[in-house]
């Protein structure tokens, strides 16, 4: 028989005709929805809730609250009870409606396995997959799941500030303030549509390098210590991890490029501009000769954008939990890699047929400053060099090996290999 | 061993190799696949198969076709028998392909837990996960589910529909009909494009408005009544159930409204009316000045839109199953409630921007209605203000502790308190 | 207690301070972690291995490198040990951070029954779902799904790949080489856009019509039969289950085709050539009159393909596997039957539509030959009047009779039927 401790007495009448003793006595799973603070008034049940399985619910409101975890100090409170930490990270709507639309996963941990196991059991009929997390000083981990807000982004949402905030200055000095001080003219509207469209891609374009940098760093390291077996240091570990939300983030900032672009047509300076020209070129009675040149790379730089684009979406709709996980780890390591050079590749393309011969002339150097396209053309530049270099044939047949386990050992390394054979 | 009575014998040579009677006799869980006018083949076998465990697969062509469920009327024909219900919610494609693929969850309910156990012993081997739904009692519920057509979609989709009619017919009358009265003048091509642009995006405001009305209104209700232990009224609940519907059918709307917007320059009409522009201006041979807060204007209008969309899109994503079941509780609620307003901030401004000034003008009452975007504010604005009067520091404050389970309690309340400490 | 045999000792100290003779005799359950060119030295340890559950988790390079599969093998050298095959399909990044973010799915084959019983307990402990693949013949199959590359697209990939090459030089030649040949004009810059959005929308619409075809077929030899219990040809099965492949092809196509139509206006040829127009209005001094035919086709055009395009996006969303899983059968099919052939008639209606009348111009037919978009009606025709033929009243009450399980049976087979009354 279960019991349940509920914070309010008048909700659950069940428990109003039995005393609190005969509940505890009575049950042999007890589910403590009782907050924190509340945990004293259980010690007075400590006697009946001995043996029993206490089942831990509660979370806190914020992080470190109290020295130890909740479940710790209800089983120092009860130290006769057997207590297991569970259920905490579901939502009261994925407890009410059933695991059919919510996360599925519940963890639990206790010092006790027969209690984890009365605990799993009942778990799994209702319908949740169980994870055990280990013996109850993993509790704390669990109360602060629920706590968590997007800990792996924080990084890349970091960098993304700093880089937008870098792009944004750095442009609207060169175009509207330089624009202001030189010529006199106010351009300050710029700043909503064609500033953003110049950071966006930018920034875009240097986070999309950057998922794909710390590979081939790892691909060198890995070749200049000939072994695989050698952990990475810290730095490049931890920015292999945040490479899909580096990912995920270009590919959001990309869509706000495309969309800006398509605006374009619609602006009323856009407009302006277009009757402005077409206006002048008839008082001036000469009208410019079509320019093929022209048009096969204005052409070619909005294809190959487009194309760019659509890799990037299907790279990002891969990295959805639901199609990653239906993809074998050879088809999610071929989208991720070999897509995604494929993309870096079109989208770096995209940015170089933008800038065409325009960096040959003085004028756009403004204040001895290159472009922002240039600034943020180095690091995908280097990434595509250092990808090349290690796709050479040599290096590649080096690297091949040594990701097969094959390793470059000295004289006391083999000594240690030859139990093996 | 198992035993399969399927609807056509032809199909299953096993069976012609045994009579009936053996077939049932020597099996301990027989899996009934044959429609239910056929059930009553199975009472002559009654004797054989008392105190088997008989699966009951069975789905009708539409709801309430028979006054009982199958497996009721099955349990009712072989009273000695077990009948569990189960596996009628998985496609054929589920069973023959494994669920790596389709829906893994299997609902099973019946009278006899060791006739269930055994059932969800053998899904469970399947790969599939079992969810019990009770007693035999429950299988009409059961049944139904493969009948189900979105029914949480019906009352968002209604509402659309009628949203959507009552702005079609409103603008038509203020636009194409009231140009044809008033000038002569038939526009009524601009009902494919301008106006579906116009209808798509009032809609949409509406409904992603009325996503966050009903939380709004919930947070008075809890001030009002100084608990959160109190069920809302029944409107209030079903409304809130249907605001991820309500969200994701704005979304489409949105989605729409972009692309009817996209397409604009492109449209015969506008470049029409573009190139007219140019020619008078030449033969007036006067041009009109640059207008920088024109300019100011409509580029943060744009710029406003897109970002609101770009946000739209990010909730629409983060409501997908698979990525809403990777976030925590908090993560999910930041996203749908604090990205969630920014969203229905920054969409409400842009159609302030869009308004501008010309609610000035006597001209846009045209029959002196109020043109369709002033409509359309009316119950985003009323909510951003509403949740602005939550959001004061003394109202947050009593609400959040009202949140947390604090109740502002009347004496004999107290009282009942008291039992607790 | 378990065993875990690395390639590498050096990593796993705990199994230096035991001879690989006392690891193999204490553990009940041992980990076959060491590359398959290792085997042998496992051999030596056979006698310590009997009645040992051995778990195979290694994986090969390539397809058919060995003639038997590496579990076969293992079994055949330790003939004593229980081999389990296991582990194999999950990713190294699986293992490390457990299921919540990979794929839950482990598959396991072996023949002895009780060995895969301990290892399911330990899968299942772990919080992934095991999937019984049966005996260790099946070994093979497993060893071979991480070397998979999408099977299941390579039929609709060379399909699109064959379509885009047919299209490709169809449309090179009737639009670029026509135009170089006959008027000595030089428009190969249309390649990189106008070209490539025809191409996209026409194999795009090919492909979607494509998904629909088999259905149609399968429908027209269910009423020749007279039975639905007839087993479809081979082609047409292989055909019905690439259909999902099928159509989020054309459905990326479609987008590309999208973003290359909103690209259009800002394309350098199409303002040059919109300047063009104008200037020579002016200079004639004769303006081309409003045309409100020319309005509402094109209007209508785009709007219907705006929708056919909304329709589209909403069948690949419920394509998504997250997505379809939370769908009963019957949504499922809703969505994938009804409102796909409303999105294949709204996009077979937007081409017609891009037609109009020019098919009455003899200009049109170029060296003799149709208009690529003429060519990419003919199928989604075809399948419109063939479906509009099973919707016929008296057509469709037989179909439906049939699809429920009525056969139109002659007298051998009523014979059999009646067995079961």
């Amino acid at each position: 028989m279960f019991c349940v401790f509920f914070p309010h007495m008048r909700l659950h009448k069940c428990l109003l005709v039995m005393s609190h003793e005969a509940a505890a006595q009575s049950a042999s799973l007890v589910f403590v929805c009782v907050h924190r603070e509340h945990y004293d008034f259980l010690e007075t049940l400590a006697p009946q809730l001995n043996g029993k399985v206490l089942v831990d619910v509660s979370n806190n409101l914020e992080k470190n609250m109290y020295p130890e975890a909740n479940a710790e100090y209800l089983q120092r409170l009860i130290p006769g009870a057997h207590v297991v930490k569970a259920f905490n990270t579901l939502s009261a709507w994925a407890l009410q409606n059933g695991p059919s639309d919510a996360n599925r996963q519940v963890y639990l941990c206790g010092n006790n396995p027969e209690a984890k196991q009365a605990v799993a059991v009942i778990s799994t009929k209702l319908g949740f997959t169980v994870q055990d997390r280990g013996s109850l000083s993993a509790a704390r981990e669990l109360e602060d799941f629920p706590l968590q807000l997007f800990p792996e982004w924080r990084l890349p949402m970091r960098l993304t500030v700093g880089l937008t905030a870098f792009f944004f200055f750095y442009l609207l000095t060169r175009d509207v303030i330089y624009a202001y001080v030189n010529e006199g003219k106010d351009i300050s509207f710029r700043i909503m549509m064609s500033l953003a469209n110049k950071v966006f891609p930018s920034v875009s374009l240097i986070l999309l390098s950057l998922c794909y940098l710390p590979g081939v760093i790892a691909g060198f390291f890995q070749l200049y210590r000939g072994t695989k077996y050698k952990r990475f240091p810290d730095w490049l570990d931890r920015w292999m991890l945040c490479r899909k939300q580096l990912g995920l983030i270009a590919l959001a900032l990309a869509s706000l490029h495309v969309l800006y672009t398509l605006i374009i047509p619609i602006r009323y300076y856009v407009r302006f501009r277009l009757a402005g020209s077409t206006i002048s070129q008839i008082k001036n009675n000469k009208t410019s000769p079509f320019d093929t040149t022209m048009a096969w790379r204005t052409d070619s730089y909005y294809s190959i954008g487009a194309l760019g684009f659509g890799l990037y979406l299907l790279l990002g709709i891969s990295s959805l939990p639901s199609v990653s996980n239906a993809l074998s780890w050879r088809e999610f390591s071929f989208i991720q890699s070999k897509l995604g050079y494929l993309t870096l590749f079109f989208c770096t393309f995209h940015t170089y047929l933008y800038g065409w011969d325009r960096f040959l002339y003085v004028s756009q150097y403004k204040w001895y400053t290159p472009p922002g396209y240039m600034l943020c053309l180095v690091v995908p530049s280097l990434v595509l060099v250092f990808k090349l270099l290690l796709l050479l044939p040599c290096v590649d047949k080096s690297l091949s090996r040594i990701r097969q386990g094959w390793e470059r050992t000295g004289p006391e390394k083999d000594s240690k290999k030859s139990l093996l054979a």
